[in-house]
């Protein structure tokens, strides 16, 4: 009998529907496998990255092995992720990011199953948020417990139901059950900046703080969300979408927040596409000067005063 | 004739009303001082710490030549910092920052004059905001531009024109213009948190990332207090003041963040004070279950439910 650690999503996974499982091999995924093999239908998916010669072909043949084991469907395929990358002149980040996808659409479409589960847990969901907000995406930025997004025109949902486990506990479940899995050496050398913020970053914060900095910051993005998800419950309240003029005066009256929001949900009702906060503060120099009634948006549009009213043409 | 970097807020400040200066004698506040000495009425105030013995002595001689040497007002005292601190058992860091504050509020009544002007930085609001976050303090959360604090039955506002300028640009503005300051030795050691956030985490992540975080780590604190301020304008349009109950079935019907600004805004109008984040959680709990009928809330009220509705006892 596997000893099992508290893990919140598991139960709100259907088990009368079939799952893909993307394993590397890891930890992670090895442990995310094992805690769900018994009770969800699940079809291991790898694909084999070819980026550490041997050590990756060994991982591909340790998760045929184990699905074998376990009498599970596997489906594993190679790509060639620095050549790719090398050709496309992207990153070999990005390049694997893709392939993955692409396989993910693939293997989806195969089985009709457009449900995959990823490994990611609250250490990495710390990491990205520490690392989103220093390199400068758009605030506090962590990782979703679900996502959806179309690829190669399949929209597939991401699950990530380890994403309130530690690592620490993955590791705990993993050693008490006496369960093998592959470990990826590069992981622990700083060859990645996302490496460096795992392996150093985290340790000095945790040595000046005394303690653990991954629940705080993980708390702090989930705050964030509920902040987000509230504002976009209340634009409707704020912004008819109906409306196609906008009264100068009473956005005016308006706290420069909120007229920076409601121009910006009105822009996107006028079907306004990439909207950013340039745009935006550019837009609102109409509301003081009566030397400026015409602004250039995006693909030959105009915001436009008159009357006060502010339209679009 | 000063070389004079471009600095926000200076020129919102009032040049008809007088200012107290909070000077350390450092590179910081002693730039405050000349980028307004010509152009602002300035009254000098130093708390000498008594922290770094000798040292501390030769802070304080400083501020005073300085301020004799630009016949400007200048008030200096002295407040045993240590002492005070064992004696009431708090940190050194809490009880120089309460004395400084009683200091502020003493010299604010006798020259009747509640503005206080004091030298953080950009590089103190990204510090500041990185150890908030590890620490837990409520998500994202930095230095303001301006503060309003009561002490002492005083209304003190503390302005800080500095805030968006960086350490380097005020170093630079010190050199070009060769002048002088004290250096406080202790900021280079690792006694503090505070240092060691400033002296190590932050190189660390420079060189990470390639560059310097700081700007997006602030970037990213003035979006959450623009979220922030936009969901404080929109409550009232969820929430009537004058509302005594809330009707479970409406309630329900919206998001589950709703729920809980609704919640937390109609229990504050119901003069409820202290409301945490548990509380809440636990009113929730009335909304689902017919069994909990009544919960309990500080200074000995209730929240109840009876037929469909929520009110208070």
């Amino acid at each position: 009998m596997l000893k099992i650690p508290k893990i919140p999503l598991i139960q709100s996974l259907n088990k009368q529907s079939q799952y893909l499982l993307a394993i590397s091999g890891g930890a992670d995924s090895v442990a995310l496998l094992h805690l769900l093999k018994n009770s969800h239908q699940l079809i291991l998916i790898h694909l084999n990255h070819q980026l550490r010669g041997k050590e990756s072909g060994n991982d591909a043949r340790f998760v045929r092995s184990l699905a074998k084991k376990l009498k599970l469907p596997c489906e594993i395929k190679k790509a060639p992720i620095a050549k790719i990358a090398k050709k496309q002149n992207i990153s070999i980040e990005m390049t694997a990011r893709q392939q993955r996808h692409l396989f993910f659409a693939e293997i989806a479409k195969k089985y009709k199953c457009p449900r995959i589960l990823l490994a990611h847990h609250s250490d990495d969901n710390a990491e990205t948020i520490l690392w989103n907000l220093i390199r400068g995406s758009g605030g506090l930025k962590g990782i979703s417990m679900k996502t959806q997004q179309n690829i190669s025109g399949k929209k597939l949902t991401f699950l990530r139901p380890l994403i309130h486990t530690s690592r620490k506990e993955i590791m705990q479940f993993l050693e008490e059950n006496q369960l093998s899995f592959r470990q990826d050496k590069t992981n622990s050398q700083p060859i990645t900046p996302r490496n460096r913020i795992r392996n150093e970053v985290f340790p000095l914060l945790e040595k000046i703080l005394g303690r653990n900095p991954r629940p705080a910051i993980c708390r702090a993005n989930e705050i964030n969300q509920e902040k987000e998800k509230i504002v976009s419950h209340l634009l409707p309240f704020l912004v008819n979408p109906k409306e196609t003029t906008l009264s100068v005066i009473k956005l005016k009256k308006q706290p420069l927040e909120l007229q920076k929001v409601i121009l910006h949900q009105w822009l996107k009702n006028q079907k306004i596409s990439n909207i950013s906060q340039a745009l935006i503060h550019r837009c609102l120099k109409i509301l003081d000067s009566t030397k400026i009634a015409k602004i250039n948006l995006p693909k030959n549009r105009f915001l436009r005063r008159k009357s006060g009213e502010l339209f679009l043409q």
